[in-house]
């Protein structure tokens, strides 16, 4: 009956793996409550799975769900025609209240992503792009810090983004593909996909309480191009697969999710690192070839083939923008990693390999005592600088050191 | 280069009929003077003529749009999931301040219609379809009628509507068929779209002039099943084409617009009316035969061949939702009229024809001292009651009666 549905570009994927990844979304995912408020974002090229996500929350028992689509045309259109550069940062009061009400009221979102694909900002002045702040605006990331909303962010692919990720395949070949991707990184294509996350989220488990059980002073990564030091609070608390809001709600906030992580000491960084994979920023840039140096936590120099105009007008955001937030460990069991593709997007690259992130450290991931002391900013950027040719040690408090990945396997 | 686009199912129209029309929307409908914030809204299925507005728009110098898709069919999935019908009135609070800010701000609106399909909810409980209140919230009435922004409201033709217009056509042609329509209707077709509009603006405001200087007392129609007087205020006054903000900006809020109208008194309909043409209702519902009984200002009876719940739950809101806000005339020249079509879309079926509105009046037809006298409502449902064979007579204040329509032709 939807005409518009069914000439949509996501009839590259059958009407029940669409039903299939909503229910999943919101209910491993965002674990929507009854009565809840359920923000569900998008694109409009992201119609059918808003919409069979807007339906999964309603069975669900939401009260409310308020499907926002933000359209990444309408933000290029305005950084065109831009009359100058300051021009850019206004956004209407109503945007930034709307986002601190959802955690305000303690609601529920599901958040498609990538909202910005890939690509489509790629011809216009980087400084530019990076000043347009929507639609990640600071209040996002403020609500997701303060840990009031259960949500969730997946993949949701579509033709911009997937021509981006396949570019050698007919437009219809690269969609129907990046379904593909996604079903498997998301483990839609097994027999229960709820149950196959909860497996994993027991095997994550593992080397996540051996870390915080032993309590290392630092972490070393040597490879090519990576001779760098990381250094823990002793209260650094590491986390995986699962959150659990402010009012006890568990979810998922990433899916796929592979990723063990913990924030760092940002007073102690010292070294050279180089990344392993492309980083696509939240304002649509790409940086490719990034290589950073650390003096006493500190990012001193950071240099990139591409991209560094847009990242280092994030960097000049706050202090603590050059301070690192977060550390991640990724082994080689990640479906994701195990694609091989670089898939243009920070949410599924960053759970191909380990990362850093420059910016706001998560609150839970240090002990009471000492959270005064991790990092906080604005910002919050995951660039990936592992793989199997990296290494990872840890460094005890008694000067010993422990292999912790070797070849992509835990070593621990 | 966006396949999203390309594979649109606007894709029935030439991209540079899109921006033409998107050129007039936000020139000559909305006129977007430059700083201003502008409200673009559609539905997902209007995705390309949003994206033109915006652009339009950011050309006319706006400091801001608010591109706002509606999605009717996340509507419909509340709809059909609600636990209990009272469930379907809760709107967050930040829905509601946001249109009120709209107001406050003194922003440009650009209104894409139908952003509720006909059709799509007719398989639905007529008074659960009623119930629930978006996209028309009392806010947007309320702004509308304190005239703080400057806004049109125009016809953008989607697959679902497409169907329900040209149910006889297949999809791709019905849609090609809508936008020829549209084309027409709204003077796309003429060389200079905006110039054509300025001529039939001048020619409207002919009888608009003569009705203003007579003063008449009141109008009687007379035809197949209708024999109505209604009363008019010493200080209705009659408005066409275009209409004026507190703040001085000169907009169409609808395009196409054919009609002249102005409020009556609200104590004074006395007769019955037959609908001349079927009316769908902002929920979504479709009335047909409609047969309304007035005494004494009131709506005493009303009956339908279809719709009668939903009209009904309407005309229950409040105490003005039974009385009229605004008599309407519609000459033989206008455009939509002649194409003897039902658009099923209120917008465009009220300017094929004379017509009255339950609830609420347009504070400006009325002069300020009976402005209190003047109708209110939270609704204002617009039924067309004109046609050919309509006769529309004027009563003046001394007794004598004058014909103002005979055959669709101004008598005056």
């Amino acid at each position: 009956m939807d005409a518009s549905t069914q000439t949509s570009p996501s009839g590259a994927v059958r009407a029940e793996t669409i039903t299939r990844y909503a229910d999943l979304l919101v209910r491993l995912g965002a674990n929507v409550q009854p009565g809840q408020i359920v923000e569900v974002a998008g694109t409009p090229a992201h119609a059918p799975l808003v919409r069979a996500a807007a339906d999964a929350a309603y069975r669900a028992g939401a009260r409310y769900v308020d499907a926002r689509y933000f359209d990444p045309q309408v933000r290029r259109a305005r950084i065109v025609h831009a009359p100058a550069a300051e021009a850019l940062e206004f956004v209407p009061a109503w945007e930034r209240e709307r986002v601190l009400a959802l955690g305000e009221e303690r609601c529920a979102r599901v958040v498609l992503t990538p909202l910005l694909p890939p690509g489509l900002f790629d011809d216009l002045d980087a400084g530019l792009v990076a000043r347009e702040p929507l639609p990640s605006l600071p209040e996002s990331l403020q609500i997701v810090m303060a840990e009031t909303t259960n949500w969730t962010a997946a993949p949701a692919p579509e033709p911009l983004w997937a021509t981006r990720v396949h570019p050698d395949l007919p437009a219809d070949e690269a969609l129907a593909r990046l379904w593909e991707d996604v079903e498997h990184v998301c483990r839609l294509d097994e027999p229960d996909p709820e149950q196959a996350w909860r497996t994993r989220f027991a095997q994550l488990a593992e080397p996540t309480g051996r870390l915080n059980e032993a309590r290392f002073d630092a972490l070393h990564f040597r490879g090519p191009g990576t001779d760098l030091t990381v250094g823990l609070f002793p209260t650094s608390r590491w986390t995986s697969g699962r959150a659990t809001t402010v009012a006890g709600i568990e979810h998922s906030p990433n899916l796929p999710t592979e990723e063990l992580f913990t924030a760092p000491d940002p007073s102690r960084a010292d070294g050279v690192v180089t990344s392993t994979r492309p980083l696509v920023l939240k304002s649509g840039a790409r940086v490719d070839g990034l290589v950073v140096r650390f003096e006493g936590g500190r990012a001193v120099d950071v240099q990139a083939d591409a991209g560094l105009d847009a990242l280092r007008a994030l960097l000049g955001r706050d202090e603590g923008a050059t301070r690192l937030g977060e550390v991640a460990l990724v082994d080689g069991d990640s479906r994701v990693g195990a694609l091989d593709t670089v898939f243009w997007s920070t949410l599924l690259d960053e759970n191909a390999a380990s990362h850093l992130a420059l910016g706001h450290a998560y609150p839970r991931t240090v002990g009471e005592g000492e959270r005064q002391r991790a990092n906080r900013s604005e910002i919050h950027v995951d660039f990936m600088i592992g793989g199997d040719d990296v290494e990872v040690t840890a460094l005890a408090r008694d000067g010993s050191s422990v292999p912790v990945l070797r070849g992509g396997a835990w070593a621990l």
